[in-house]
């Protein structure tokens, strides 16, 4: 029972509720739609990421014989219950924002067009796909808006949460600008190319860190970047310049240099006075060491050298934001709009579109959230993606998803491409939506 | 190619560093050890967890022919290498912290003792495992500090990061002595208890809520825990009075309601009183909705006639401290101890053993960091778990490990147990190893 592939990897109560569904022939059409509540403290936007995973995840949902025997047995579900799950597959429809798109409190993300049963048991694991990948796709955004043209790699896999974790962060990342990752199985799975030099336990194995620094240099001849902050930065950048000359006459070019630790900026200075001093000016230095975008923004701010940063924990964690308050909500049943009224946690009913309004120039000038069937102006966010359990159209690139997040960042009005907060983004509430919520306040229950 | 078991879910410098050593035959033995720098803000201990997962990790590690396959198709390894991998087993020692131990900084969780390239090469999902794990274990053991013998339960998996993620929150919540998890895959392999009623949206699909509480009554009859805070809290529960006794007759009770937004506290008393009134005294109140720790001791410090609380998001992803600053170091290669000096990253040399003084009540007094040859009083934690690739004993059952947390928590100083942070617990570090590390600083580069 593979965890990313199971259909158990759910909340018991998905299992129950379609016991219920089942129970009272439950299956009329439901619309549910997935959004974040509030963005988290200092982000300005959200850029959506985890489509693709979740439309695999639609497409190939059954329980296998294993599954469905661990079901019979655990003393919950009656026989006839657990042969309607053997043939239980998604074939309902999904809306959704392209990957890559940029988006904002409220807004929907995904909207499903199920059988209720359908649509109400795959809440557990869409969210857990999105919400994941949405996390750190907004948070790479960030990184590559501070540092603009710099080397930039997902080193996080080891502190990640888990291994599915591990790969989504690096496609999430590469997907928002990212250069690449270091976690292998991204490259063989997604394409996603791939950084990585030595670790310290390398340098430390040999007698002498410049036997280390050679010794690689002649096994990865065509990916030279040595780790100099073992024992001593400096003197380890005048061991590289010394070995250069041996090196060069064998082909081999010493690419980088990889600062972890001490005051990156200032080791960036005289580790590139050193390597310039000898004549190793093509030599680029790569940073790396519990970095943010933050800290990337002050050291390049200082005048830092710095031409490449591996970002690991607090990209892969999104370490000051690691949640976002995302939901998935029953908007309509049966063709009626729905609307849950708990305190603080109230929803917007119906079947909603995402209008989006540019100026002259493309920037983002402001959205409306309304009903999908009362057009507004602007472009129109939500597209069908899925149809009867099937994909409309294959996968798109992660080259097409990079280049939509780079036209999205640059087309985002100025103040929210910075770090801090900024005044939110205008997303008005269509008129005829808030009518439609008063409404249900008044007759449902 | 599976996350949770490919062998490629590694950093491409592990690959690389493997190509070296193979290169140069640097097979002698290494010895490597996990430990975490220091203790996030605020927390007083950690609990270690993920051992059982590294052992099936380290037992089964190999890649596939899909997976050599790809590394000799991506232009960086030659054939030689290629082949050497397909026969690469993991054939070392470790000595680990049985599950359920509590720890503190700069103490080994793990030790690894092999031929140096498979001893490297595991580093990066061994981290990857044991930290995600002890961060959720640690994490958990404060929420069982601040609701003792209340029922608690992980609710996190949507907002987990991932898969493998959601599911090993449910083990490290249950190991540290939560009472289950909503996750179904979580009891179908680890055999945890199942908790989970119902969603709002099974409310809002029906007409009536009554009618939503009568259906799920029915269909679970067991399992009577209804979701009263969609629409009004009170009314709802005044809702359950006045079914109960319908259901009464079909010999159905309900266990519980559970409430999810609001105040709380102030609609738990007002439930209560309208349960008791109504004759549902046995009728349990069980909250969710946002909670950690500290939002569980303030509502029963407060006098809330609360009996369980479910913990998602702040469970899973440890919001507060979402990451460790856990690391796995070289400290000895081929009999010859090693140390880092980085700076603000030194480590300490050599193969290192803690030792544990107690009091005569069995409260914990301090431990002694030293070298595992040079022996100390106290007890001895890090326990021989595996040799030559295979474990030494079974896997401990949960029951084991939930009961190894419980006397472990119980033995802390009392100033460590609260939820606010206390002056550091003691760890020595002994005079040798002390000494050990000058000297190598001296003499190593």
């Amino acid at each position: 029972m593979d965890p990313c592939n199971s259909a158990l990897l759910t909340d018991l109560y998905q299992l129950t509720m379609l016991h219920a569904y089942r129970d009272q022939d439950m299956e009329e059409t439901a619309v549910f739609e997935m959004f974040v509540r509030r963005l988290p403290a200092g982000r300005n936007f959200l850029v959506a990421a985890g489509l693709e995973q979740c439309l695999d995840y639609l497409e190939n949902f059954h329980f296998t014989p294993e599954e469905l025997d661990w079901l019979a047995g655990c003393g919950r579900f009656d026989r006839d219950f657990v042969d309607y799950l053997a043939n239980l597959r998604f074939t309902g429809a999904v809306h959704a924002l392209p990957e890559g798109t940029v988006f904002f409190a409220n807004e929907p993300i995904l909207r499903v067009t199920a059988p209720l049963p359908q649509a109400q048991f795959v809440e557990s694991r869409l969210i857990n796909l999105i919400h994941f990948q949405t996390l750190i796709a907004s948070k790479a955004a960030r990184c590559v808006l501070a540092a603009p043209a710099k080397i930039l790699v997902d080193f996080g896999l080891r502190r990640a949460h888990g291994a599915e974790a591990g790969l989504l962060a690096a496609r999430a990342a590469y997907l928002a600008g990212f250069t690449g990752t270091a976690t292998v199985l991204a490259g063989a799975r997604f394409g996603i190319p791939l950084f990585g030099t030595m670790a310290h336990s390398l340098i430390m194995a040999h007698e002498r860190e410049e036997a280390a620094f050679e010794h690689f240099a002649h096994v990865q001849p065509d990916n030279v970047v040595l780790l100099i902050d073992t024992y001593d930065t400096e003197a380890a950048a005048r061991k590289a310049v010394q070995i250069a000359p041996r090196l060069r006459e064998r082909g081999i070019t010493i690419k980088g240099v990889r600062l972890d630790s001490g005051d990156l900026a200032e080791h960036a200075r005289q580790v590139r006075r050193i390597l310039d001093e000898g004549g190793l000016k093509e030599t680029i230095i790569f940073c790396s060491g519990d970095l943010d975008e933050h800290s990337t923004k002050e050291l390049l701010a200082a005048g830092a050298p710095i031409d490449g940063f591996g970002i690991g924990t607090r990209l892969d964690i999104s370490v000051d934001a690691p949640a976002l308050d995302c939901v998935y909500k029953l908007q309509e049943y049966a063709g009626n709009p729905k609307r849950k009224r708990s305190e603080g946690k109230a929803t917007w009913p119906g079947r909603k579109q995402i209008y989006r309004g540019a100026l002259a120039d493309g920037t983002l000038a402001g959205d409306c959230l309304g009903l999908e069937d009362h057009p507004h102006p602007g472009e129109v966010l939500l597209q069908p993606v899925m149809t009867g359990g099937r994909r409309l159209a294959p996968a798109e690139s992660l080259a097409v998803l990079r280049e939509r997040v780079n036209q999205q960042l640059a087309a985002l009005p100025p103040e929210l491409r910075t770090l801090t907060a900024a005044p939110p983004y205008a997303v008005e509430i269509a008129p005829e939506l808030r009518e439609l919520a008063a409404h249900l306040d008044q007759t449902n229950r």
